[in-house]
Order: structure tokens, then sequence, then C-alpha cells
């Protein structure tokens, strides 16, 4: 299979062979050309944290406190969740993805062999996490390295080069130093990325000092957790030495603004994360926090939210671009976030014919500050047109039934 | 002309005679008959803070420091303002209004004529400011007396039941006493509105403080400038004495969350505000500073900055629609602004089959954390269908000639 996109706004004509970008710039025969007048073409986006089946519990639970949310709304329904739950609620969140231009998403939830099977079948790129929580009861551990290597499996089992596992252990407060350990091992070993909440509330930390005497980074660090293949989440509070030493680690920080905001966690420190030289990636959380998939949106308010907080030049909107994009792939070990030959055909295309981009001075700058993931006219994943004049393949049948597992889901 | 929205999810049939709701609950004849299944009607937003021509000036100068940005890059632009620039400037903004969901919007820009005529041939209700600034300069006094009326003038000269003047002095920095009382009087005495910058940045207080003695609100007190006509906006930096003193005089408070957090600015005190009852509102700012004026995006974007502030139960979602539709009706002085017999038909129609607004667990909640303007399908403005299926009459052209007259003024 091969396709050409030709007249793009902002490049010369685009080659795919196979899943991968072959050539820019010459004009080739293709099985599928794609018109782009009045488009520009782009890498698609990377969302490097993600609870996907929660898409069901959009707009279920807003307005709380963190404590009355989690213990009252959250975790009674997680209590009967089931394979069809997860199925179609990650089916929506991959529609939305797709419809909003994100080609890649890194994911932590219950059952991802069932997140699996629905990201396969929508022709998404996933990285599914073998999720593990012990709440530190040593009993547990047997079992739950038995089910990290049974959830990995289960994930391979789909046989799909897009679908991969990862290993996630949920987060220093709800999973023991040895298990961690056992994490960072299986990790290496098998060659997997590790997904994990760091520091996403002051509570965190504090509860941290007080228990080990250390802040958490210092103290995976003593237990060899961190390493090159890890996506910590949230990371709105470390301190300069923790920022060193996780960048010394080659650690990626894949900053959740808009959920930070809603839950009122706090804002991440993202100018001494980039000076520090890590590498800064963006996710939105899952949608119960947030309570979308819109990567443009959260490239906005990313740059929002650090301008407040550090002035009006902060966060510009071509380091947005890339945090979004190529810092998001390189987090997942990804030879994507780019528009370059060679590079895996994870592309959009961006209709500019469209209030909120016109005039276009800057298409960058456009957007990131004015658009939102609506303006996506086409997605390619992988080198297959997974959405095209935003046109997604069974998108009614999907709305349907995630639909109806929710209210199976909340009525129980 | 009468229209009849029938089957809408979340009400009975909306009866709309000429430009007002007449009944809702009844199915009657109506000359157009809008179906309205997987739908839900709402108020139109009402955006209580623009410079709808600045629209030319997306995504021209982002990223860049306050002083930097205006001296550099704004006002040199302003300096060679034309009409042209002015009416293509407002109908992309109007265009973009539309098709995001705003029935009225409040406005204040050089050539309130040229505006006028534009929102006037969109279908756009639009109050259009009389703009005044003397820079103190008391030579200028009688000039722009004569300005003010003038300008009132053109605005009314299209003679249009949806397009109104409305006088708008700049800000307290920006003009003279003097003029700020003749503003007042001059609104007082012609029932019209008044549309003012208060308190957008720390500096403006501070000098406030240090040449008159006063903060900002009382030494405007002191003139007589307030009263329930003047909508101000921003309201960064407010005491709590300035707070009381607003609400007393029955001020509203147009907040604009968006622009003060790209320009650094800070973040409005709503939660006292809200306790001491002002009316308080929502707007975008102009195009230079947010970048764009969806307001679904501005409610989210308010909550998530209160949240972020004062906790997660802060500005909660109900709050959000009612300040971004009834309360802005309300400081305007609009009977509008809400689904109801007799109100004046600006409405809207929400296309509920979208993956952002499932599941529907709460449709409020999904509005305002999950979707953006481009959930909306049909706008209905003063009885007029003035978008439906998403299609605007002239879209293409506005989108063309708006490019080209930003093109125009950015390459003089």
């Amino acid at each position: 299979m091969s396709i050409l996109i030709k007249n793009a706004e902002n490049m010369g004509p685009v080659h795919i062979e196979g899943n991968r970008i072959a050539s820019i710039g010459s004009v080739v025969e293709a099985d599928t050309v794609i018109d782009a007048k009045n488009k520009a073409v782009l890498p698609g986006f990377v969302n490097t944290h993600t609870h996907a089946a929660m898409s069901l519990m959009r707009s279920y639970a807003d307005d709380m406190e963190l404590h009355d949310w989690l213990q009252n709304r959250i975790w009674p329904l997680e209590k009967n969740i089931k394979e069809e739950y997860v199925y179609w609620g990650t089916k929506l969140a991959c529609l939305e993805m797709i419809k909003t231009g994100t080609t890649c998403y890194n994911d932590m939830y219950f059952m991802p062999g069932a997140a699996a099977k629905a990201a396969k079948e929508t022709g998404m790129r996933a990285f599914l996490g073998a999720v593990l929580f012990d709440f530190n009861d040593s009993s547990m551990k047997d079992n739950l390295r038995k089910s990290v290597s049974e959830q990995v499996k289960d994930v391979e089992s789909v046989k799909s080069e897009r679908v991969k596992p990862i290993i996630a252990p949920h987060a220093l407060y709800t999973v023991s130093a040895e298990s961690l350990s056992y994490c960072a091992e299986y990790s290496r070993k098998h060659g997997l990325g590790v997904h994990f909440h760091l520091s996403e509330t002051r509570k965190e930390v504090d509860d941290c000092v007080k228990e080990h005497g250390k802040r958490p980074v210092h103290y995976l660090d003593d237990i060899g957790f961190w390493g090159n293949s890890v996506v910590a989440a949230h990371c709105v509070y470390l301190d300069d030495s923790e920022i060193n030493a996780l960048a010394k680690r080659g650690v990626s920080a894949s900053l959740n603004p808009t959920s930070n905001m809603k839950l009122a966690s706090g804002t991440a420190p993202y100018p001494a994360l980039t000076k520090a030289r890590m590498n800064v990636c963006l996710g939105t959380d899952g949608c119960a926090s947030n309570n979308c998939l819109d990567m443009i949106e959260a490239m906005k308010i990313l740059s929002l939210k650090q301008k407040l907080a550090n002035g009006p030049t902060a966060a510009p909107a071509q380091e947005m671009m890339k945090v979004a994009t190529a810092n998001g792939a390189k987090a997942l070990r990804l030879d994507a976030g780019r528009v370059a030959e060679g590079s895996l055909a994870d592309l959009i295309l961006i209709d500019m014919k469209r209030p909120e981009l016109i005039p276009n001075h800057d298409l960058t700058s456009n957007l990131v500050y004015s658009a939102n993931g609506y303006c996506v006219d086409t997605t390619i994943i992988d080198g297959s047109i997974v959405m095209q004049n935003r046109v997604v393949e069974g998108e009614e049948e999907i709305l349907e039934k995630a639909q109806e597992a929710a209210d199976a889901w909340t009525t129980q």
C-alpha cells in the first residue's frame, strides 16, 4: 500500500510506502492520492498519559474534592469493572483521539487485553500498561507478578505492531518498593517501557518524605527505578535536585496541565524541566479529570498555564508543538512525531479554511492558541487512513455502544 | 416569520414568533420546522468583551512581553487602520462567533461604524463601543466629545435593532477623569451602556494609587463613573472594598481568563465577586490575546483557572453556563440568555452525537469540560437562522477577504 499526499500548503508531496514515509518532495505513483489543497501536513499527536476506558466516566462526577470524587464516585465504579466497559470505553477514546489528530497514546488502565483489542480494531497506535497496585500488601506479591506477565501476554495476544505492552506500576503511594523494583527489572529484561504517576500532589511528596526521609525521585533512584524507558506522568512537585536526577536517568516527564487544574493539583515546573534538558511531553489524563482527549486544546492549556505562572514568553507555540509530537514519540522510543523520510507514517492533515485558522500569519501559533482538534481533516496511522474528510468508519456504532456500556456501568 | 424546533433531547417544542420565543411545550404551525433529534436547545452565548476586528491579528504576534507586544507589534498596525480592515475583521469575528454558538457580543474597537455594517450583514447581535482615549491631553477634549457622538451616530446609521452603540472609554490609564465623567453623563442621558477596561494588570492599580492615593474603583466612584449599565472588563486586581463598591453600583464584571493567562496578567477573584453578588459574565477578549472567540472554550478555561487557584469545587459547570449566557445578557440589559417564553430568540442547537459529548451523564458538564464551540449545529439570532448544519451563508468569501485584508494591513 502506498499513499501520495499532494498540494499541501506547507510542504511538497509526501509519499508513504507501507507504514513509513518514503520521500518528501517528489511526485510518485501511488495506490491512493490525497489532494491536500488548503490543508497542512503535520505529525500526529502523541498523548503520553491516558486512562482511555475512563471516557465512559465523562461528565459522571465533576466539581468535587479529590477524596470525595475518588472514594464515592470513581472507585465504586471500578469495583464493578467488566471487560466490555474497557473495550467500549477504549473504542470511544480511540475514536475521539483519531478525530482530534492523535495517532498514538500511552495508557494505564485495568484489563489492558480488552483495551488492546479495541485499539487494534480502530487502527490506533497504543502502548497499553500492565497495571500494578499492591497497596504495600506483601501477601499479594506473587499474584501481582503473575498478573503483570499475564496482562503483557493479553496485550501481545492481539498480534499487532501498533499495539504494545508497557509496564505500569501505578504510583509510589500505591505500590511497594519491592514491586516497583520488580517492574523496573521486568521492563529491562523484556525491553518494555514503564508508565508511572509521579508527584501529582503535594501530599504524595510530603508522605514520602515523612515515611522514607527522602523526596520521591531520590527514594526511587535508590531502588534503581529510573531509566530512559520511564514516562513519569504529572511531575507537578519536583525540586531541582529531583529534576536533575530524572534528567540524568533520561526519564520523560508527561505533563497533564488540564487535569492538574481541574483537580487543583498544581503547576508543573516546565521552565526548570526544559532547562535541565528533560524530555517534556504532553498528556490529557483520563476523561474523568479533563474531560476530553484533545491534544490541541492541551497544548493551549499547557502554554497558558505556564505563561500565567512564568510570564508571557514561557512555553511558546513552537515548543508546544514539539512537546505534543516529537517529544512524545521520543518518550515512547517510537520513530514518529515528525514528518521526515524514514519516519513512521503517523500523520494528520489540518483543514486551513476555517475561521479560527484565518488569517494565517503563523500556522503553529494558530494551532496552539486558536484551534482545537476539530480542525483535523484526515488522520493516517502506520500508513493507513483511519479518518478522511472527518469520517471514521463505524463511528455511529461506537457512540451507541459506548453510551450503553456507560449506562450499564453506572446504574448497576 | 415563525420557527418550530421539535424533538430536542432536553425540552419540548420551542416556538419562535418574530424575534421572540412565543411558547415552549406545544406543537404549533410554523413557517420553518427544525428537527432537533439528537440535539439540545440552549441559549446562545453572550461574549461581553471583544475587540472583534483584531481577529485580523490572530497569530500575528504571540509569546511576547506585554510592552514589546503593544509597542512593536499591535500599535504600529493600529496607526495604519482602515475601515475595510475593521469591516472584514469584524465579519471574520462574527463568522467565528456564529460557528461557535455566540449570539451577542460587546465590542470595543476603532471605527465602530464599519463594524456595525459588518455585524448587521452577518446577522449578529452586537453592542459596538464609541471608543474614547485622550491620554490625559485636555487640548483634545472638544474633538473627543464630538467623536463619541459621531461614532454613536455611525453605529445608529445602520438602523438595526440588533446592532446598538455603547460608550467605551478605554481605561483609567488612557482616559482623563474629565472625559470619564463625560462618558458617564453621556451614557445616562442617552440610556446607553458603558464598556471599560478595569484593573487588568497590577501596574494599573499601583499607578492609580501612586497618582491619586486611591485604588481605581474608589477613584472612579468619587467621580460618579459607576452604574448598572457599566460592563467592567478583566477585574483581575480588585480588593474586597472595591468589589463591594462595584456590587453596590450594580456594575457587571466581564472576566477574560484566557487573555489574562496568555498575557500573564493574573487571576480574577471569582469567589469574592460571586460572594458579593456581583453580576459576573464572560469575555474572550480580542484575537490578538486569546486567540479565538470560542465561549465554550472560555467557560472551561475560567473554571480550570479558578479551580487551580481556589480548589476543585470552585466555578462549577452550572455556574459557568450561567456566566456565559444569562449573566452576559443581564450585563447588556438584554432580554436574552435563557430559553424562556417571551425572551429574545437567540438560541443554539448542540449536536450531541459527537465523541466528546458521549456518554451524556450530564450535558452541562460535557459542554463546559469536554466540548468546544464546534459542537454547535445551528445558531438562531433574533429569530433568524444564521447557521444550520454548520453552514453559514457567505463563509468562503469572508475567509478570503479577511485573509486579504490581514495581508494588506500587516505588509504596508
